[in-house]
């Protein structure tokens, strides 16, 4: 006997939630039988929301953010200072600061970090754009934002190299120990940071 | 300053995406930014996927069963066997023992379990669509795969009840080690039952 699929129009929805970050076939499944079982309040808004966030995303050729506006809302914010640039790896980490919300700057989006393992050099970041905003004038701190990863550290040495001869201020993160951290789960490195950067 | 929101339509798929079972706020807001940077793979198709399965997915007037078509594809199965009704309590129960494969006859979905804590009672299961199926005849054997919970077993023991005038014979799925499993796992119930029903 054939397996037995449900509809293939049900079906071809569990591939698709199964492609979506963090759930996998059995899960994806899973919620496929919740959105149907409450079609009318989640599988019909999600549906048009889902299509409603396709036709009206956009990437902000400034930053790179990703809004349904472009330029997106920070770029277009007057409020904001534009003196200070921080560079993010991801959108995800731009929204991460601003979650934080004590940002009230301007971002540059990289779209990822310098991995020549992977295959990923200057090119394919967003590196010549953030030079040429630099170029243009008005900023006077460019914050590297970048993960605490080898290739993070990689990318953000780069362009610390690019935007050397320009007259602006090169920052980082602090590191330290997270507020609301324990000592004891924290590695040497951090810990070792830490008590170098102590005040 | 306001707490910045990436555009409307993008935190509303977010907070929909959240609801899904599964996944959280934060774990919706990194698929929902996967979603967008794969729009024209992912973001798009799952759009249009759920408006299909939206438009199209019925709850077998039969069975109970979730399809496109209905009656479903397994109560129109004419190869099946009718004489043999396995009755579950949720159509993901149905989907599972699909995928084991060995069935070919024909369900009956509860849509839940007696529940008095929870206010479910017989009229919130199709219990009564259960009985007059059986009532119509043809059917000789009457599968009770519920769940081995008390509130499972408490069903399959009303449902027994209910049927005990009717000429079928009322079975239940067989207690054990599960296949591959660990007996230092199991808890003692399982292995006392799988010890009695030694074969």
């Amino acid at each position: 006997m054939a397996k037995y699929n449900a509809g293939a129009e049900i079906e071809r929805l569990i591939q698709l939630v199964a492609r979506v970050p963090g759930l996998g076939p059995r899960s994806a499944r899973r919620a496929v039988l919740q959105l149907v079982k409450k079609k009318d309040i989640l599988l019909g808004p999600l549906a048009i929301a889902a299509q409603d966030v396709f036709d009206k995303v956009r990437i902000c050729p400034l930053c790179g953010n990703v809004d349904t506006q472009a330029p997106c809302l920070i770029c277009a914010d007057p409020r904001r200072d534009d003196a200070i640039l921080i560079v993010v790896e991801d959108v995800a980490d731009l929204w991460a600061l601003e979650r934080a919300g004590t940002a009230h700057m301007r971002y540059h989006v990289l779209g990822g970090r310098l991995s020549p393992l992977e295959g990923i050099g200057p090119d394919e970041l967003n590196i010549k754009t953030l030079i040429s905003r630099v170029a243009h004038g008005g900023i006077e701190e460019v914050v590297l934002a970048v993960n605490a990863t080898v290739d993070g550290q990689t990318t953000a040495h780069y362009i610390g190299a690019m935007l050397a001869d320009f007259p602006v201020k090169i920052t980082r993160l602090a590191h330290g120990v997270p507020v609301g951290g324990e000592l004891d789960y924290l590695d040497e490195g951090t810990l070792s940071l830490a008590l170098q950067s102590r005040s």
